[in-house]
Order: C-alpha cells, then sequence, then structure tokens
C-alpha cells in the first residue's frame, strides 16, 4: 500500500506523473508469459535522473517498494510487483543523448528500446548488435543481462555495457564505469549492476559499446537431417573458431510454427539459421568454410540470403518465432525457459530436452542460440489448467538440472524474476548467500524489486 | 603482529609451510616499483582451496590482515603488508587443473603463470592471450583486472575469467559463474572479484576462456615522422573496426631504451609494434588495409615479421621495455603509471603527458597498448630522493586527471593498491563508497588485503 501522504509527495515530485488509474495498473501488472498479474499500487512515469533520485527519497521515507520497467517483455516476471507497491515506467526517459561516432560510444535513457537506437544510429555507420529478439528497452536488457542471436559475435549486455548512472534506495546517485574501453580503477559496479533486475537500484543512464555496421553481411538458412547433425554441426563451426556472427538452431516443431506462422516454406526438419559480418573477402572466406562443415553434417537446402530485405524477412521469422510457437495451440500461454551449457554437451543436452519433452503429454518447440551453447523450450500449456503448469514447471527444472549437471547454468539470457529464484541455491551454493549479504548491504529496506532473485 | 598461538595454529593447518624467516619476509615485503619495503610477519604456502580455508579460519579468530601474493610483477604496491599479518604465497598452487579442448576453457590454480600456461596448452592449439607483459601469476592478473598488449582483439581478464572459486574472510568456500559462456543467472560475482585486489577473498581456483591459436600470424613495425602521426594511425586503424591483435606505441624515447637495452637497431622515430591473428586469408586482407592506412599516415620503414623466431624477438623486446627504460639510468627507480581515455582523446592525452614530462626534470618514456585508448609513462627517478618521487607524483597525478577530464580512468590496467588510492574519489565519488560498503559486507573485520583500493 501506498499511504496518501506518499502519494502526494511522489506526484509533487514527478509533477503528476504517478497514478493510481486502474488501467495503468492492469498493464504493468501483467507479463510476457504465465505468471498471475499483480497490479502495484502505483505507476510513476519519471523524466530525469534527478525526479528519480527525488521519487526514491520518498519510497525510501515511505517504506514504499519500486519496480523497474522497460518495455515488460521479459519472460520470468522481472517486472511484477509482488509485494505491490510502485512500478516505475521508463517509457517517457526514451532518450539518445550522445552518440561519439569516433569513440564507437553512446549515452542513452533506460527507456529507448533497441529498435529505436539501431535507427537513430543508421546514418552514423553505426550499430547496436545485442538482440533478444524482442523489442525491449536498453535498461531492462541491461537489466536481465540479455543477449539474443547476436551474442555469438559480439557478446551481451555484460559485454557492451561500459557505464551507467543508478539511483540507489536512498535517492543517492552514482555513476559507473567510463567511457575508456578498459579499466583497473576498483570494484566493477558496471557488472555488478548489470544483470542484478533492479534490485540493487534504479538505472537512469547508460553508456553502450557500438560497432560498425560491416561491410558485407550474407545470411543463411540450412536443414539437417536430424537434430544431431545440426548442433554437431554448430559445435564444429564454434570449435573453427568461424566468427558467427548469428547461428541459430530451430526444431522441426519450431519450423513448422514459422512456416505457418509468417507464411514460410521450409523442410520439416531441424534448421540453422546463420549470419557473417565482415568485409567482402573475409565474409566470403567465412561462407566457404561454413559450407565445408555444413557439408561434413549432411546439410543441405542452402539457401543464401545476401540482399537486405531477404535477410530482414529471415530474422524477422525468426524473432516471430516465439509468437509463431504460442500461434499453434491459440488461446494457450507459454512456460518459456532456456539454460545454457558448455557447446561440448550442447547436442546431448538439446536431445535429451527433446526427449523429455516428448515423453510428456505437452508441446514444447526447442529453438536457440546454439553458438553461446544457449537453448529455448517454449513449453505450452492450457490457460488456468494447474496440471499443465506444473508439468511445464517439472520439465523446465529438469532442464536446468541438466545444465547444472553439464556445468552450465540454469539461464542463458532470460534470468531469475520469479521464475528461477527456487533453483539458485542449486546452482550458486554459498554464493546465493553473498548475493543476498549484497544486496542488504546496497538495499538494507530491502525496497528494490522485492521478492526477485536474492534469498 | 601474529601472536605466536595463532602462528602455531596456521602451522597446523598449513603443515609448516607458513614462515617467519627474515629472508622470506624480505621477498614477499618488497614490490616491482618504488614502494619502501614493509615485509609482513609471516608468510605462507598453502597447497590447496581446503587449506587455504583452513588458514582463513584461523586469521579470522585472531584478526590476522592477509595479503595475496602471486608473482609480485604488480605495480601499484598490490601486494605490500602495510599493516602486517601474513602474506599468502600461492607459488605452490601452480597446477593446470583441467583443459576442456572441445569447450575452449580451462580451469588453473591462482599460482600458474601465464606464460607456463601457454606452454602447457601449446600441443592442444589453443592459448591464454591476455599479456600484461611480466610473468605474472594468472590469479594476480585477475585480481589486478590486467590486460596488457592483445587487449585490443581478445579483452582483458574481465573478458577472459569466467568462473572462480574464492576463500572469504571466514573461511566460506563458494564457486562464482560456470562453464557456460553466458548466464543471467543473479549477480556477477566473477566480475565483482576480478579486479578487487584481494581486498573480498582469496581466489583459489579460476576458469578461463581460451582461443585456438590463429592460422596466420604476421607482426610488423612502423615508424612515424611524429607522436600525433603515429597515434593518429592508431585511432583510424581501430575506427577502421581492423581487427589488430596488437597495436602498440613507443615513444622516441623508449625506442632508444629499446635499441640499447635489446640490441635493435630502430630509427629514433616513434614507432607501432602491431600484430595480426586470423586465416591466411584474413590476416593478408588485414595487412593490406593497415599499410593503406600507415601510408595515409605517413608511416615508413616497415619491417614485416612473419617468422615465430621473428615475432618472438620482436615481442620479447616490447615486453622487456620496462626494463629497456629502467636501464636508461642505472639505478634508478621508475614510478609507472597508466591512464586510459576514449581514442578520440589518445593524441591529445598523449601529447599534453609529453608536453608536461619534457617540461619537467624527470624522464618519462611513454608507451602502451593505444589501440585501448591505454598509455603509460615510466617516471625515472633517483632511489631515496624525495624531490623526484614528489615530481613523478605530480606528474602521474596531473595525467589521472588528464584522464578523468576526457571520460577515461586513472588506471587501465595497473590497477589502484597504494599508488592510487587517492584518485579514486576523483573517479569514482558517492560510486566509492559504495564500494566501501561492498568491502564491509563481504570482510567486516577488513582483513582482506587492508588499506588497499577501498575508502
Amino acid at each position: 500500500m501506498i499511504p496518501d501522504i506518499a502519494f502526494d509527495a511522489l506526484s509533487t515530485v514527478l509533477e503528476g506523473r504517478v497514478t493510481r488509474s486502474k488501467s495503468d495498473l492492469d498493464v504493468h501488472g501483467r507479463s510476457e508469459t504465465w505468471f498471475a498479474p499483480t497490479p502495484p499500487d502505483a505507476v510513476a512515469y519519471p523524466e530525469t535522473t534527478q525526479e528519480v533520485s527525488a521519487m526514491m527519497k520518498v519510497c525510501y521515507a515511505h517504506d514504499i517498494p519500486v519496480v523497474a520497467w522497460g518495455a515488460g517483455t521479459s519472460l520470468e516476471g522481472q517486472t511484477l510487483a509482488i509485494h505491490g507497491g510502485l512500478v516505475v515506467d521508463f517509457s517517457r526517459m526514451n532518450r539518445v543523448l550522445q552518440v561519439n561516432d569516433a569513440d564507437m560510444d553512446c549515452r542513452v535513457q533506460p527507456g529507448v528500446t533497441r529498435e529505436q537506437l539501431n535507427t537513430d544510429l543508421r546514418a552514423t555507420g553505426l550499430m547496436f548488435p545485442v538482440d533478444p529478439g524482442a523489442n525491449a528497452s536498453i535498461g531492462g536488457m541491461a537489466m536481465t543481462r540479455a543477449s539474443g542471436t547476436t551474442a555469438v559475435r559480439y557478446g551481451t549486455m555484460r559485454d557492451n555495457v561500459i557505464g551507467l548512472s543508478v539511483v540507489l534506495a536512498d535517492g543517492t546517485i552514482i555513476e559507473t564505469g567510463s567511457r575508456a574501453r578498459k579499466s583497473s580503477a576498483g570494484y566493477d559496479l558496471t557488472a555488478l549492476f548489470v544483470g542484478s533486475e533492479g534490485t540493487l537500484g534504479l538505472v537512469t543512464e547508460l553508456s553502450l559499446r557500438l560497432y560498425g555496421q560491416p561491410e558485407a553481411i550474407s545470411a543463411a538458412v540450412c536443414a539437417f537431417d536430424d537434430l544431431d547433425a545440426a548442433v554437431n554441426a554448430v559445435i564444429a563451426t564454434i570449435q573453427y573458431g568461424l566468427p558467427m556472427a548469428r547461428i541459430e538452431f530451430l526444431d522441426v516443431v519450431s519450423v513448422q510454427a514459422v512456416n505457418a506462422y509468417s507464411g514460410a516454406n521450409f523442410p520439416a526438419r531441424p534448421h540453422l539459421f546463420v549470419e557473417f559480418h565482415g568485409s567482402q573477402v573475409s565474409v566470403a572466406d567465412q561462407v566457404e568454410t561454413f559450407g565445408d562443415i555444413v557439408r561434413d553434417f549432411g546439410g543441405s537446402d542452402f539457401e543464401w540470403a545476401s540482399k537486405t530485405e531477404e535477410r530482414n524477412a529471415l530474422w524477422t521469422m525468426r524473432h516471430n518465432a516465439y509468437y509463431a510457437c504460442l500461434a499453434l495451440k491459440p488461446g494457450y500461454k507459454a512456460v518459456v525457459t532456456d539454460i545454457c551449457v558448455p557447446i561440448s554437451k550442447l547436442a546431448q543436452a538439446v536431445e535429451e530436452t527433446a526427449a523429455d519433452i516428448a515423453a510428456s503429454p505437452l508441446d514444447g518447440p526447442i529453438l536457440g542460440h546454439v553458438g553461446d551453447g544457449n537453448f529455448h523450450a517454449i513449453l505450452l500449456i492450457e490457460d488456468a489448467n494447474d496440471a499443465d503448469l506444473g508439468e511445464a514447471k517439472r520439465l523446465a527444472g529438469r532442464m536446468a538440472e541438466r545444465a547444472l549437471a553439464m556445468g552450465g547454468t540454469i539461464t542463458g539470457e532470460h534470468g531469475i524474476g520469479m521464475g528461477k529464484k527456487d533453483l539458485m541455491q542449486a546452482e550458486h551454493g554459498a554464493a546465493w548467500t553473498v548475493m543476498g549479504a549484497l544486496k542488504s548491504a546496497m538495499d538494507p529496506r530491502n525496497l528494490m524489486n522485492p521478492g526477485k532473485l536474492v534469498p
């Protein structure tokens, strides 16, 4: 609950941009996946770092929980106000503040979306490559340590956020990082905040690393006889050291879903979607080497897309795969789960997961960013069917156990939120207690996204 | 002071591998640079993580400060036991525990040196590229977030340490990270420990990312008319996106020092030392592009080294540059300082620093890993000459101020230790207080390398 006196104080510092309207609360109480809606007590729309600081001072004084909201596309319930309180919607903080062409970096507000940023950058010859599929906000991507299709080449948000402005629980504003490409000046606070899911503070500005738009890009699709051949082709490619920009796996069900949803006509076999970036010479060299590897593993039905429109169509299909899978069973929801394993274990992890799903009553297409050893199962469940939900959680739990047994992690890119908190002890042991101690040191009143991520 | 009862307890858990012999204390009381010797009260030589844990429990019970020691090559006094206590020498924990060829990662103990690791890896076709010049220990490199000549291509220790075993102040053993290439499972504790200079815990194992040894390597040396032309050639190269493996700058004095020390015969002009890694096709492509850039900036006296022995000779010269500079003035010591700035500011930063040094009575060769915007001044001072030391500190302080004014950092790779603690407030402001709060949460008795890095 937010007492009226606190609400009024918030309204004053935010010049009226805080609301308790039912529609606003409802919109900000939903998640992208299966979690039950939990509307907050109020929604704030700050416009500046100073406003966020003033707002946090009010929340700190009145013990009001605070949950950050970017584009609402997270998959593990990160944005749900499960202890009530204030959701802070950063959609009005959506400006690209600075682009430094010469240094290939930029400064943005957290509400900027990745598509908006890349549209802004187009004329500069630069790009921000991290691409989780959804048109997420940059702030949200930083907070879940997002990655996606291009991480195999350009890294994740861990690698591409170089500095932050953060408002702490008591309203203190701090700056982390610098515009230098590296530093040994003390603890890496930037890395501590990236992936913290709003539990340590509210990010109000981000400095990002940018990259030159490649001189040449080629994309391709190829089919394999079975899952094993496709995944082993990926492993061989990575071990060869080929600098792939994207290397994505879709199983048969995913391919069928994409065909149905996007009007494509891929053969009903496991596929790889790949992309190469570089100079003309280097891309030609990569394409030739990759072709050799694919042939070694019996890959076929090669289709190259070197025109921009063809490539865009291809990646739009890939990005819509989640919605394509949902559309397989109209009215169903999905438990979307992801794990990441060492590449040598990838084939085994995918096979065992596929077998597990095949033996269950649920449908669960498998696809993912396999160049990183990262893949997803989209477990389709009937809405409000507890048996389905229980079965999906059981399958997801077994995926996570499998990942840990293989030296991997319970989530490569979706994060913890509410969905995977129960698995944190199994992954981290005593280190999870350390995370809790760090949280307590930074946020002693437990106001920042309480109930998520830490014990 | 370490009371006898504590020393005896340490001796028991370490099976006698703890000593108060004067020669051991003296060796572990020295640093590589200008700091006054500060021998510890005892030196321990643990052999296992369990021993380190048992040892920390004794230290925790008796409030004994603990300082980690790898190869003793840090440059800012990181290993000096300025509050007395125990230095923990990891030289007996020097085993490569595991090499996973297929996943291109390995697990090592902290006392493994980078040369030892690469010798061990040679037959696997893999390499660990991070190269700070000195034959540092991997543990020490992680703790100072070291980088060096190859960071422009392969990143720093931040990018290449993927997991740790750490013993905390109270003896608790934690594991951070996993063998997966990415994770969104909670706070990035690995990144928090990397660069923490032993102030948060003792690292007893490290998982590292490895890379395939390149199919082709070419190195080259070229001279420029002036500093400005050399540095601007670097900026153009980086902005072009050429995937340089190394791009090093040496000013005239450094070149002369290298000539005298290593019997080389480079013209007395500013130089770049560069290296390219990749496939035969890609290296040839890179070399051609780089040649065009160098010509644009008036570079000359190109010398290519494609044979392994020639390349090794070249990089040995570069690695010995610090000793070569020291040898310019026999009996002198050096204040070795480094800063890192955005690449667009590099020419200005180097020029202003050179002018500052030229106007001072000290000699100070400038050289560095300019592809990252990172460079060093080796400020030569007469031993025990307080005026020289004061002047060197003044020059180093001005370099740091210059870096901050340009959006950079007070140290790109040497770290804070004792030498740069006074500058932390200027770089981090309130974020430095946060670092102190994290330190207190992890090490409430302030036993882990006390007096370094945090307030």
